[in-house]
């Protein structure tokens, strides 16, 4: 079971760090290895997803990936800028369904800006595709626009799309996952304005034919975002695609107020992924020991389940957290009254001690 | 003053009637004529922009709009759906700039999902760019995929761009706006990504030199939808683009838990506008004069002040709304304990009467 690790800039190095130590007590024939990925390559390397890194990404099993970015990297143009790694090893590894899960984790309800009774209880699943889109789609550049509304002046344009394949294995993913769960699937779109999320709708509710076991309704983004907010528990699976799915996807997952317990899975049609937390490299707090190791270590989960077929070693881990959880333990932006405080490797060493 | 009535369908009819009576006791020279548009057009003229029903509008200072859309028109051809007449209205009204505030009435602070200390005093002012964007790029279509992920298979495909005039005159709506409120525009892109929100982000900044007085910020869309559900009240004025628009100022109206109660307006570069509610036509209500039309009274008050120039006239409605909140007098929609339980018309009589 080979392992890439690439624990990235800010914070990635010390929340990866966790996340392997907690893997190295699990006693299973791990190869880890590690590289630059993001601003810490670029200043290697003089790029954020050098050749060999990408190599050893594409050579494992399973990528364990912690963060990148920083604002000090935002003047540099955008195809050396830390978050085109990210892009490059989706793109590369063809990494086309994302899972990201949200969970508010019933000792820490508090912590979501929405009224309690709102978030309890809480596991929306969101199934984002990951390598199509506006995000990569062509053609997309600047010119002088021969038509719209100002004939002649700069413009800059992208390219939305999607084929029938690329729409039909995500909804299978989809509705695969929702077997798993509460067999519910809301596929997000906004078909009554583009042609793209037209034939998105038309091909979700195709594929659904296969799976009459499992429900599928669609919604308009818009009113996608609103429900989330309104009402997030009505959902069990919801898939939708690249752009929709990174906003709707961090939105949901900052409802549950505990975005640093988020762990997500990118993965291709061979299962081989690449496993990050939900949050950002937060350069702010990087270097100080005080970020929460918690959603990288339940990143590692996922991969062991997911990638590596090790469902047993990833149950044992999501146990040990709910465990230092209900402990009282919270590094601090999970923290409130009545629980302890610890750090980055306190953390880590709890959930250790857990297992 | 002319002003075209589109009532449109769902509660659209119910709500523009309560918004006309308002109106009706300023006892100010307006021309008021109605036309069909929507569902209700198409029912009776087998378009839902019937060229009359557009000529009245392009004829007038501005429209008071309703609502469209109803479940029953879902299957009809696209370019025949309810939804078509508002999009129609915009782009041959050339309506570029969309005002969405996103108000929590502190008398309604309760009614968020948002815990009350995150609501309450909320004053967002979302200004969304209306005629450009992916909403109507061309070229777009469905057709055979000659290179992407399936070379050979059916896609479908849009085109976002934006041109640097475009960006320019909805920039100088947001920081002009701002001048009148906290002074402070947050534009939403998604720079690291998409050519056109590069573009977006360098044409804002470019702009914003001329605001000296104002403080810009930029923020990724993704990074937008999570601050706006962990803390809404940050923000001041938010300008982006269409599409990023259409989601953002849903998920923050809906923030306010009081949807109903909100106002929009869209105008043109002769202030002339197009005004309505920022919530839907409501179908599975419509009828039962339960609807609240305080959304529509308030998008009337907005008119008077943008288009029509009777500023004290909008006060004075405004004034009008806040005084039947707090002398109790609730819809449905926002009702609760210890309050006065009114329909539709009681409602539209409760404000003219605090008139
Ligand atoms: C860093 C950025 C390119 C990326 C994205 O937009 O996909 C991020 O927001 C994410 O969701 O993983
Ligand atoms: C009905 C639809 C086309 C429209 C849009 O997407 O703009 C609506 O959602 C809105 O925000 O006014």
């Amino acid at each position: 079971m080979k392992i890439a690790i690439l624990p990235g800039d800010g914070i990635g190095t010390e929340i990866v760090a966790e996340a392997v130590k907690v893997l190295n007590v699990l006693d299973l024939p791990f190869e880890m290895e590690t590289a630059l990925v993001g601003g810490a390559a670029y200043e290697a390397h003089g790029h954020p997803l050098p050749d060999s890194t990408l190599n050893l990404a594409k050579a494992a099993d399973a990528v364990l990936f912690g963060a990148v970015g920083d604002w000090k990297y935002d003047k540099l143009e955008r195809s050396l800028r830390p978050e085109q790694a990210i892009l490059g090893l989706r793109k590369n590894l063809g990494l086309f369904a994302n899972f990201r899960p949200a969970i508010c984790y019933e000792q820490l309800t508090h912590a979501s800006s929405l009224k309690p009774e709102l978030v309890a209880g809480l596991d929306i699943l969101i199934i984002r595709e990951l390598t199509g889109d506006i995000y990569f789609g062509q053609p997309r550049g600047r010119r002088i626009a021969v038509d719209g509304h100002f004939p002649g002046a700069e413009e800059a344009f992208d390219t939305m799309r999607y084929s029938r394949p690329e729409i039909e294995r995500i909804a299978h993913v989809a509705f695969k996952a929702a077997r798993l769960r509460d067999k519910r699937v809301t596929s997000v779109d906004k078909a009554n304005v583009l042609e793209t999320f037209q034939l998105w709708k038309d091909v979700v509710t195709e594929v659904g034919k296969e799976y009459p076991d499992v429900a599928l309704d669609h919604m308009y983004v818009d009113n996608a975002a609103m429900q989330l907010v309104k009402a997030p528990k009505k959902f069990d699976v919801m898939v939708t695609g690249n752009m929709f799915g990174d906003i709707l996807s961090d939105a949901a997952a900052m409802l549950t107020g505990s975005i640093g317990m988020l762990p997500s899975a990118s993965l291709n049609a061979n299962n081989q992924g690449l496993y990050e937390p939900s949050h950002g490299s937060a350069p702010d707090i990087a270097g100080q020991g005080i970020a929460n190791p918690l959603a990288t270590i339940l990143s590692a989960a996922m991969m062991l389940r997911y990638s590596l077929n090790q469902a047993q070693a990833a149950d044992r881990i999501e146990s040990a957290v709910s465990a230092v959880l209900s402990a009282g333990y919270r590094t601090v932006d999970i923290a409130s009254e009545g629980t302890t405080r610890v750090g980055t490797r306190e953390m880590g060493d709890a959930v250790v001690a857990a297992l």
